[in-house]
């Protein structure tokens, strides 16, 4: 690697430039990148907006995890809260800091990996501003936005006691890919679909607004555990989630092979691991439930328990961001 | 300080709780904080976005700056880039990640902070989402939000021959502010007016507006220098930039007495000091300029030198947020 290319060497204009120049544009923006701030169209006249972060060491390793890796999940995570809502991605801005002895073609791979997750996750959006900062560890702060298209948001506050809880996507995959990871064995080459989905996560973004049009009284983006967002839900819609383990069982046998060769239970991954941004949504009874979404428990009146698992409380064991 | 109230001991949701209990209200939100993602209302169905990161020891440092002063300084520079477009400050989202040793209170006054610059710089605005994660250096991201009531944007690449050149704000100030704080002397207590503007910037929000009306056809918010920031709005609109050193003097002379006593010239702090975030805009010859706007140089076609002050070329030094 050339010292000239290092991005201390080439000044933050350069870096920019460099980064801005690979990024693939939408078809919301109406000023992009370049000026004090970008000028996105809001068809309905509102947007959502949302943002998270990812810290390394906390959030992600440098030695697992590539410039195009974190590229595409810092996209993927956030257009997974945006689809949460019911909403369509439109428009993104990005900040990154990291080492000024980076090399640029590590930020050129960030950039691809935008790239790649906006094409497969959110065709007309485009990160429409960023900023590029030095820090000793690397940081990522997405904001992401999007349409509502005339439809009302979907809240985590609707659900009604007789609703179907149903989730669209995978569940546990990404902490057994976070396991495989951890693991001193080979494993993780031999489970490297599970590695995958914690390094690019694949959240079911169209079944979002699948959800919405079908009516979806609730909904959020499990990004840390099903025991633990499946609290928020009936927290803050002041009832209580009844799951039922037996529905659970196809996404526990999907992960049972990883399970066995680290010797651990598949079924703590499915209840409590977080990462893989998939739907949690309830509809109501009757409802035409998007064929995406699988139902695994119904929304009952609120007891002294706000999510059981077969009767049995189930306890909010999962990710906090400050804890961990 | 009770270690009860660590970020760590409190955990995520009840900091994030006590963060945005304090929070007040704004008039373009329709969901706020609390779900996946917030509702803002985009009265003319389009929106300005702008991001910006502060971080320990690169931006900022802890010693210098309390919670209150960050939180301010954080939304004054962020709402400072929605006004360069001439727009209305509307909504904003603010990631922060801290040590988790950190006591609750701190977080609380940083709070109080993005409260105050609300209150003062962007009144109807209000900050609609966020994330608190943990690292050990602080790193603050703020996205915000504007609404251009109808008017076209101000971007820096309409500059004509024949503008006249004007800035808006403070000049050298927060520079000096820096400088001070730098210094081994008690003079930072002397001229605490300078340390209070590096520390909580005063951009004049309301003049973006007043410049848009008024018809100005390039502008920028002044972060990284007079220089720099006069050579960018050159290089976008293809033309020239001649500053007249006369017209710098009231600046200069408002940072004699502290010049004096640090031994450095406050031309320099005028010329190439960042952070006043203060307005420079060009307008048209014969249009009527605010009345807070002070006409520093002119528009030219384009020569060998895209900024000189009176015909010498003027360098583009500053601040580089890579190299510093």
């Amino acid at each position: 690697m050339s010292q000239e290319s290092t991005l201390a060497n080439l000044g933050e204009s350069e870096s920019l430039k460099r980064t801005i120049g690979r990024l693939i544009q939408g078809k919301y923006t109406l000023v992009g990148p370049g000026d004090d701030a970008a000028v996105v169209s809001a068809p309905d006249s509102r947007y959502v907006v949302t943002t998270d972060t990812m810290i390394e060491d906390h959030d992600f390793r440098m030695d697992w995890s590539t410039g195009f890796d974190l590229g595409y999940k810092a996209i993927a995570t956030n257009v997974s809260d945006v689809a949460a809502m019911g909403a369509k991605p439109t428009a993104l801005v990005v900040a990154i800091a990291l080492p000024g002895s980076t090399n640029i073609s590590w930020l050129e791979a960030f950039a691809d990996g935008l790239n790649a997750a906006i094409k497969e996750l959110a065709p007309d959006a485009e990160v429409v501003g960023g900023d590029i900062a030095s820090s000793e560890k690397v940081f990522i702060s997405v904001t992401a936005h999007g349409d509502l298209e005339g439809r009302n948001p979907v809240l985590r506050s609707g659900a009604k006691p007789g609703d179907v809880l149903a989730v669209a996507g995978t569940l546990g995959r990404a902490a057994a890919g976070l396991a495989l990871l951890q693991s001193d064995t080979d494993a993780k080459s031999a489970y490297d679909d599970l590695v995958a989905i914690q390094l690019r996560p694949q959240p079911p973004i169209a079944s979002g607004i699948a959800a919405a049009l079908a009516g979806a009284t609730s909904m959020l983006d499990i990004s840390d555990g099903l025991a633990r967002d499946a609290h928020r839900i009936a927290k803050a819609s002041g009832v209580s989630i009844e799951i039922n383990s037996r529905d659970l069982q196809g996404f526990e046998a999907a992960l049972e092979q990883a399970a066995m060769r680290l010797e651990v239970s598949p079924a703590d991954w499915v209840r409590f691991g977080g990462e893989d941004h998939s739907l949690l949504a309830t509809f109501p009874e009757g409802a035409v439930i998007p064929r995406e979404f699988k139902p695994i428990g119904q929304v009952v009146v609120q007891t002294e328990h706000l999510v059981t698992l077969d009767g049995i409380e189930l306890q909010q064991n999962g990710w906090d961001s400050i804890r961990g």
